[in-house]
């Protein structure tokens, strides 16, 4: 399949969650049998053989992230909501394009100095990947990938990531908002 | 890796979420790369090839979910929380051990008479499992299994979904709470 036509199975949703907002919507993608398969592959062929484990952020990212982990035989570690985690945990706060946000982790799930890949389906302004880098490093991890289903390039994320030292990829690029 | 290993891999936490509560926590086993891979190969191999999806319960349930739908090279379709779905939905209101909950599905995202696998990471009481079992039907789907990591037969949940025409299945039991 190609990237294309994993592209026309993405669904863009206008107004939501704001008026104004183009809504890109991968549920659509996820539940095409071919079309999910096709972009778990293709998102591996971008996975550094130095990773070790992959890092997924709550919700839609457990989807992409356990998807990759076990298509590549690595571990997988969440990044979940405030309150999720039955353990101690370190935080981090951050703006998301809608509003406030924190994100956990479990650091003992980490080795210190493992190469941990982060996914998310999306990255817009970049904040909650940045947020995820930063935790992932503050757990004694080195982060310096991320990748991602749909990169939204107007809004710049990809460059505020990089300049945190974390290279980010994705499959999938759409214009505007 | 035998069950006993992927079982060892299971971490329990007292008093989680409440106090004289043994909470099963699958993070420690989703982080070890062997264990996370076993424990997708063995839950593949309870899956019937009649399967033509799986659907997953927010929020752990889509780790699960989603690494066995790239196992099987099947769609994924995510059962969400209440107000995260784009589009029209139709929703089921349900009582969790611990409170209230809501669940929702876009039943554009499923074929009429299709047969879809349901998966979580533990059914305890099985109200979560019953109440999204319920809401694939109304949704047009055909959904006669259920597929956890963890059963808590104590609690009584297989038997309550198999009075619903559900036959669940879990990798792993533990005794008590």
């Amino acid at each position: 399949m190609t990237r294309d036509e994993i592209m026309a199975l993405v669904r863009t949703v206008p107004d939501f969650p704001d008026a104004g907002i183009l809504f890109r919507d991968i549920t659509t993608l996820l539940a095409h049998p071919q079309g999910f398969s096709a972009c778990i592959a293709q998102m591996a062929q971008a996975v550094s053989p130095r990773t070790t484990a992959i890092a997924g952020i709550e919700a839609r990212g457990f989807i992409l992230g356990a998807a990759l982990a076990a298509h590549l035989h690595l571990g997988f570690i969440p990044l979940r909501k405030a309150g999720k985690l039955p353990v101690p945990v370190i935080g981090a706060d951050y703006t998301l394009e809608y509003g406030q946000a924190r994100i956990e982790i479990d650091p003992t799930l980490l080795t210190a100095g493992e190469h941990v890949l982060l996914v998310d389906d999306l990255i817009a302004t970049g904040g909650t990947a940045i947020a995820a880098a930063g935790l992932l490093r503050a757990a004694g991890a080195v982060c310096e990938a991320a990748l991602f289903v749909i990169d939204l390039p107007d809004l710049g994320g990809m460059d505020r990531l990089a300049e945190q030292g974390v290279a980010g990829k994705a499959l999938l690029e759409f214009s505007g908002h």
